[in-house]
């Protein structure tokens, strides 16, 4: 869920400073608006890592916005006078009045987390905490309040960094005590906890996004494009239609997105792969017979225990998908396994939910499912060509984290590959397929199409990585434009999955 | 919850004939149209006890209708092709396909509810199983299914004589065995889980209505009546205006509600009460005198313990609230409570959700809040008067069980009262006021126009009661003719549940 947010993303002075002051007018401009129609309050939610940069944003926005039409709260811990209410009645007196902004820094996702982080609550318990969250936002939402969270994200490593910073500069030392570090040293369970929470109250009417924390300049554009853009579609009439600006790099941004899926920098989680990864022909050729053995006598095991496996394939057009598909298949006993491939649903398929057909091909026990696409192509093509509408495929990121967390619970072993070619490797291999009379079957008018659109594509895997990849099904993004090392990178990341949930130690 | 399914509903043979055949030609026509737009699936889930006639009406709605275009579903325990898949497999294998109905009895809410009355699981584990379900329908619901939910409910004696009625009959003796005689015994249990669920899943996409099950043409008429006007609205064109249509008795059935809170008769939870009830001024004096000092003694106990809590007073026009709020306050010390009356909301509080300004009167420990009107506005007077959508007031039941659950979560003691008088009663006090010169002033137009909606805000109070009276947090409802018996039986009230929060045995 994190990995889109540990790309580097960065925004450079010069950029910085063409685009803050438009988006600053811009703001101030919304805001007026808000408080002329006054319809709907907007309520601000800020959590994250410790200096991922919560607190300096809330003070640049409350510099860059008219102050007197926001209000800004941090709850402490509470006092006499909260203690002797419900938990609930400090957040429900900060609300804002239709008409103003409420900017939250240590909100009521606070007290949950810290709980779950401290182990005073256990899992179930906590997920409470969490519906009530959810359901204290669907009340402000169905009452019309607008609402965003944004979870600011460092790596453990950029955090480490950040901190270690604000200790040598004197005057931000005071914010650095042995609970930032404590805190730091329990980073893992941190992350662990933030991702449940992430996962279970983001939803259409109160989104969470995750925005890398360590550049100050990226993280203020993207906050403050968020809140821009989604202000001004909810205020409607003149506002409705975004203005796409460009940037001095002449780069498109602040997308039309109906919901916060954008962000201020083209940087995405794909760009982060070494795509020169690469093994030679004869070493693969070794490596896959004795991989290959391997995943035979761990299928059997798990057949033997009744373990089942669902494997996902999706990929950018010709990065080899088929290829790697064959391999495992080569593997694996006839009997164990079906491969599945996705294509246009039937007229039974669509009369039904888009959920349901994937339902029908779960594998029973012991056995294998390939799926070649899957039920990700609700975010990926129906996203990109319109053929869900942007409520149907932002809300399809909590049906599948649902549907996917359903699999795992039930005891599947859920391994999900993103085959990543990048554009002139596909392209190459397009002309190739062209040429080559026994691949052209292969090369379609749509494969073309497609990678017209690999911009918009891009940002739909990258949204999907970051909203889909959890702890429980993470993301297994394969460098592919060496189709041998994808081959065997698809085959070990299967084994070591097989052998974590066979207990088999190697 | 379930006081409103207890009232003793029945239909007469001769309207029941007057009726039926129409509703089943209505039912063949909705469903008709229903295959031929295609549009949506109808999904209608019916629970209950044992004996609350749940199989019977699924029979029944499938000799009325064309059973081509009904899926029936009761699902036993799981085969062993479905232990092989997740929990929710073989219920997402059975849904209908746009255009077509599927029936279920036993579905998604039986092996929750029977782990749970079995004590195989624990509140926070029945919850994540209502979540699971909620979020399962929810994403039906965002597909387009019209969800519609039947809670076939029976009193704890009305279901031993049915039980017992159905074991003397020869063809259904086997219908009753040892489990439902067991079932039988754990009422109580069995009742307490069916609340919560309910309560946490019925919501606007996928409501619940609990149908009283003893008499079999009311509980026919009461399903049959809600699938047909559930399904008109929702297939539009034509069908979105109901016609009102009389029986034979000239009462007005079939009411165009966008929400399932009709019935088929008019009997509703207020005309079980036993408006006789009265006692002498003087023993009134002499019992009041007592009461108030055993209220103060345990309001002071309260203060020390630092127990709150909040009354709500609601009732019709002229029934006493004012009076029996004072004699309440007068056995209170002063600094102890605070009477909040609950007029038409402020600009500020009108600036923000409903709910806020109930939020800022909670009392701190020790203190005691009495709300002359309530929350409860919002589904009396803002329904009935159409100042609240019925999307959101009906929305507003769930809000205000979740609300309240908060309150008594946090240990508040939550006592709400309902003051009934009769019509007649009500005209007599209002012709009284008019012709007093010191209650002229209690007297306003506003009353005469609510007393001649009377129907519909009986109906309101119906499903107030209905959908709001919780294990947590019941309703008293008041006999409250005779003023001198209502304001006793409102401090006993009171005076009780202090008690037992302060677990003071008497």
């Amino acid at each position: 869920m994190f990995e889109a947010a540990e790309v580097g993303n960065i925004v450079s002075k010069e950029e910085y400073k063409a685009r803050a002051p438009r988006l600053r007018t811009d703001l101030l401009e919304v805001q007026r608006e808000l408080s002329r129609q006054a319809r709907f309050p907007v309520v601000v939610v800020f959590g994250g890592v410790d200096g991922g940069g919560k607190s300096e944003t809330v003070h640049l926005l409350n510099e860059w916005m008219d102050p007197r039409w926001i209000v800004t709260r941090a709850f402490d811990d509470p006092s006499e006078e909260e203690r002797s209410r419900p938990e609930y009645w400090r957040y429900w007196q900060a609300l804002p009045p239709r008409g103003r902004m409420g900017l939250f820094l240590r909100s009521w996702y606070s007290p949950p987390l810290m709980e779950r982080v401290y182990r005073h609550v256990k899992t179930p318990e906590f997920d409470e905490r969490l519906n009530r969250i959810a359901a204290f936002e669907k009340g402000l939402a169905d009452d019309g309040a607008l609402i965003l969270k944004f979870w600011m994200h460092l790596g453990r490593r950029a955090q480490k960094r950040r901190l270690k910073k604000l200790e040598r500069d004197p005057q931000t030392r005071w914010r650095v005590s042995k609970l930032q570090w404590k805190h730091w040293r329990m980073y893992d369970d941190f992350v662990a906890a933030a991702e449940r929470a992430i996962e279970r109250t983001s939803t259409a009417d109160a989104p969470w996004t995750i925005v890398e924390g360590d550049d100050e300049r990226y993280r203020t554009l993207t906050v403050a494009t968020i809140i821009r853009d989604a202000m001004r579609r909810r205020l409607g009439g003149a506002w409705r239609a975004p203005r796409r600006t460009s940037d001095t790099s002449g780069k498109s941004v602040a997308r039309a997105t109906v919901f916060p899926v954008g962000s201020a920098s083209s940087r995405i989680v794909l760009s982060q792969l070494d795509m020169s990864r690469a093994i030679d022909r004869a070493v693969f050729r070794q490596k896959l017979e004795e991989r290959q053995g391997r995943l035979n006598l761990l299928q059997r095991k798990a057949r033997e225990r009744g373990t089942s496996a669902i494997l996902v394939f999706e990929g950018w057009d010709a990065a080899g998908k088929g290829g790697a598909i064959r391999r495992v298949a080569a593997a694996l006993d006839s009997p164990a396994y079906q491969i599945i491939p996705i294509a246009a649903p039937t007229d039974e398929e669509r009369a039904h939910h888009y959920l349901w057909r994937f339902w029908r091909y779960l594998p029973r026990r012991g056995m294998l499912s390939i799926f070649d696409r899957s039920w990700y192509g609700r975010v990926l093509v129906e996203r990109v060509e319109g053929f869900a509408s942007p409520a149907e495929w932002f809300r399809a990121y909590s049906e599948i984290n649902d549907f996917e967390e359903q699999l795992v619970e039930h005891g599947y072993v859920l391994v999900k590959y993103w085959l990543h070619i990048t554009a002139d490797e596909q392209l190459r291999r397009f002309k190739e397929r062209e040429r080559s009379s026994f691949k052209q079957w292969k090369l379609t008018d749509e494969d073309w199409r497609n990678r017209k659109r690999s911009g918009e594509y891009a940002r739909a895997v990258n949204d999907m990585v970051a909203r889909t990849s959890t702890r429980t099904a993470p993301w297994t993004l394969v460098e592919a434009n060496d189709k041998y090392y994808a081959r065997i990178k698809v085959i070990d990341t299967l084994c070591a999955r097989l052998e974590k949930a066979l207990k088999i130690r190697t």
